[in-house]
């Protein structure tokens, strides 16, 4: 046994939804091979004294674009065209490889000091971010965000974006034993012709992968696509295949009682991103209408352009908040629940359900110890009601993926933070805000 | 000088809403007595090296009940009612002074971990609570909330709870040269008859002193008074002259146009609890009309019981939001009016505007620092609206009010914590809880 977590108050998220008030866990070659309430006969490499503390699986953010860190809270409280035109897509069009890598590190130390294992990201610059994956030892499934806006002569083998995932796909997919998985990604409906569509889904089927989308994210995307097909974007999406692989239907914020119905017929994992809804103005999508049409549905932070952390806590209690203060109903979507979306349902999205989002033997140890000694923290009456609205992200002490300490205590055993920092400083910033209205200005608003 | 922050990023929450990137602020007697972009000639007593930090006026949590910290996620995603009359009323009938006590120097604690310098907190056992907040060095604006269900025989002359006021009022209001101001409150329209707010608005009118009431928080509180009165609880108070005082409606969440008009008119503030809004099911108040009628409108937490925690930049996120998200208007409540409604709205809904919430030569010193050097706050491109979207009260370091140091690195300095934890294990808990389900048993929901 490599660690052993001794006294921990363990909450599994397994079907019983068990809390173990004092237990062990062991890891061993980077998988739960230890779970009691008694102390192991077995001397353990190293132990961990959880005390105080409680050890859960690690969060699943399932909707995220990593390399926009640079981007945090660059142009807030702006109207989302003038944000994307005036603000978001010039900046873009500056990033460059090295850019997103530094970038894409930042963005993933943020989310393993919250307690975030696992991403599912999509973006530009995919060999970059792959590269960034690897290093820090993180979990990732990975896309790159196609669009297609003209699609003459448009083919698979030529369309550049198109070419990258299949660079990325060759070169990273099921790296380290799948840690990191290449998926496909249609950007969205009103970014896209159905060319694309099929291709992509193609792709996807033909090398057993998933497909990332941003789905009715907001009501003139999901109206102006009635309008132009007769169907909402589920629908048209559909019919060219979209759906045949593992799909992600980030934000689902406008779908219709016929789309979900769709959507769990074809197994598809909506990714709520209620920070971002909110932020953008985008609207409240309803939860608790997918759950009850069978869909599974998993949580994201979306970017830091939009939220404006990774904090995938803070994203599990608005989830639940939401969900009662639209019904009125304080009953609605339970802390248990939220708790689920973070963890399992995350892990569901991934197609990595029988490897994560769970403390039980023989899975990932893809662990997160929480300091549950702390004022706000005292007195613990329901560890899982603790855990969704009173915790944060900034309670998780250690972050552990496979068995490998990723953050503890403030430190990144794995990303070398002060190089990262420079980089950005040094190269990055210079490079995409070079003609950046100073902070004096752009404080106006 | 007895204390100089060199080198600090200083919002200072002026009129300009000035932010000064590499600025010195020196504490003389509690007082701000320096701010410049140079050090000062004057040799301080104390130098606090605020290199990549954020000096920030302290917050202000205009509506809590800081002794329900022991009842902390006790019965989570209950309907109102039965929250409240089978889980919360039961175990509050059994606190007592010693129990308030030590619950309320627990959540002090966690608000001064959090950044929060000042609260209007409405509680029973109001001498224990004053005790608490005098030892700790927090400012409050303490009430006693007042119901009254049978009002035969009712005089303020012999009615417990109005002894209690006037009591608590002889003894502590103006503590610590105004540290403490005891207000008179009525819990709400719908708990209380027009005896009480007569009695009440009287004491508050004659002693100078605030008003804090509940104001239709849910829309059954007020359909219920518009259908007994044949008008809105605001207008009924308004008639027995509950707004003659300097007064604190908290909630607000049901207010008809009319009433905002009324409100702003009678200088009434406004606290507004999204979070406990959304956990309750009681809805969504509308700030940016309330805004516009002309009142000001503070932030509140609420109790710990519907929160579940007493971070005031939670509540300044969650309120810009929810904002937008409602309106479907991202330009709606730019993280600038939630910052101000966090601090200087909050101090003028306490009567403390001339002494806090601004770092302005002449005010008290009520500063918090926050450290920006961590991964989720780089790059920062504007620190307003870093603080409301990305930042969270963990991220404060240190925690001064009136030039004390109250909290900073963990520690508590004027808190036993040790032994608050200790009193509330051995003393109140059992207290309170002796005959609750277990844990696993209120898991099950």
């Amino acid at each position: 046994m490599d660690t052993l977590f001794s006294h921990a108050t363990v909450v599994t998220m397994n079907d019983q939804m068990s809390v173990l008030p004092d237990a062990f866990v062991g890891v061993t070659d980077g998988k739960i091979s230890y779970l009691s309430p008694k102390a192991p006969d077995e001397q353990p490499a190293e132990i961990i004294d959880a005390t105080g503390m409680v050890l859960m699986p690690g969060l699943v953010n399932a909707h995220t674009h990593l390399p926009m860190s640079i981007l945090k809270g660059f142009a807030d409280d702006y109207a989302l065209s003038e944000w994307l035109t005036a603000h978001i897509f010039p900046r873009e069009d500056r990033m460059d490889d090295r850019c997103a890598k530094a970038a894409t590190l930042l963005g993933i130390a943020e989310s393993l000091r919250f307690g975030v294992t696992s991403v599912s990201d999509m973006y530009m610059f995919s060999g970059a971010v792959a590269e960034a994956v690897a290093e820090s030892g993180i979990k990732a499934n990975l896309s790159r965000g196609t669009t297609l806006f003209d699609d003459t002569d448009f083919s698979f083998d030529t369309y550049p974006a198109c070419q990258e995932l299949e660079t990325t796909f060759r070169q990273w997919n099921h790296y380290d034993n799948g840690r990191i998985k290449i998926e496909a990604s249609v950007h969205g409906e009103y970014t896209t012709t159905y060319k694309l569509w099929e291709a992509l889904s193609e792709f996807a089927v033909n090398n057993h992968t998933g497909m990332h989308v941003h789905l009715s994210e907001t009501k003139s995307e999901h109206e102006s696509c009635k309008e132009k097909y007769g169907m909402t974007p589920a629908q048209i999406l559909d019919c060219h295949h979209v759906w045949d692989a593992r799909a992600i239907a980030a934000h689902c914020v406008w779908l219709e009682p016929e789309d979900m119905t769709l959507l769990a017929k074809r197994g598809v994992s909506a990714v709520h991103c209620p920070i971002s809804n909110l932020k953008l103005g985008s609207g409240i999508a309803n939860v608790t209408d997918m759950v009850r049409a069978g869909m599974n549905v998993a949580l994201g932070t979306d970017s830091v352009a939009s939220n404006n952390n990774l904090d995938l806590f803070e994203e599990m209690k608005t989830c639940a908040l939401l969900a009662k203060g639209k019904s009125l109903d304080p009953t609605t979507l339970p802390a248990s629940a939220a708790l689920m979306m973070g963890t399992i349902c995350g892990a569901r999205a991934q197609g990595r359900q029988n490897e994560c989002g769970q403390i039980k033997l023989g899975m990932d140890a893809d662990l997160i110890l929480l300091d549950f000694t702390q004022p706000h923290l005292i007195p613990c009456h329901n560890v899982i009601s603790q855990l969704v609205y009173a915790a944060s992200g900034h309670d998780v002490a250690m972050t552990m993926v496979r068995g490998k300490i990723l953050y503890a205590e403030g430190k990144f055993p794995t990303i070398d933070l002060g190089a990262v920092v420079k980089e950005l400083t040094d190269y990055a910033m210079p490079l995409v805000f070079h003609d950046a209205p100073k902070q004096a200005d752009s404080q106006k608003d």
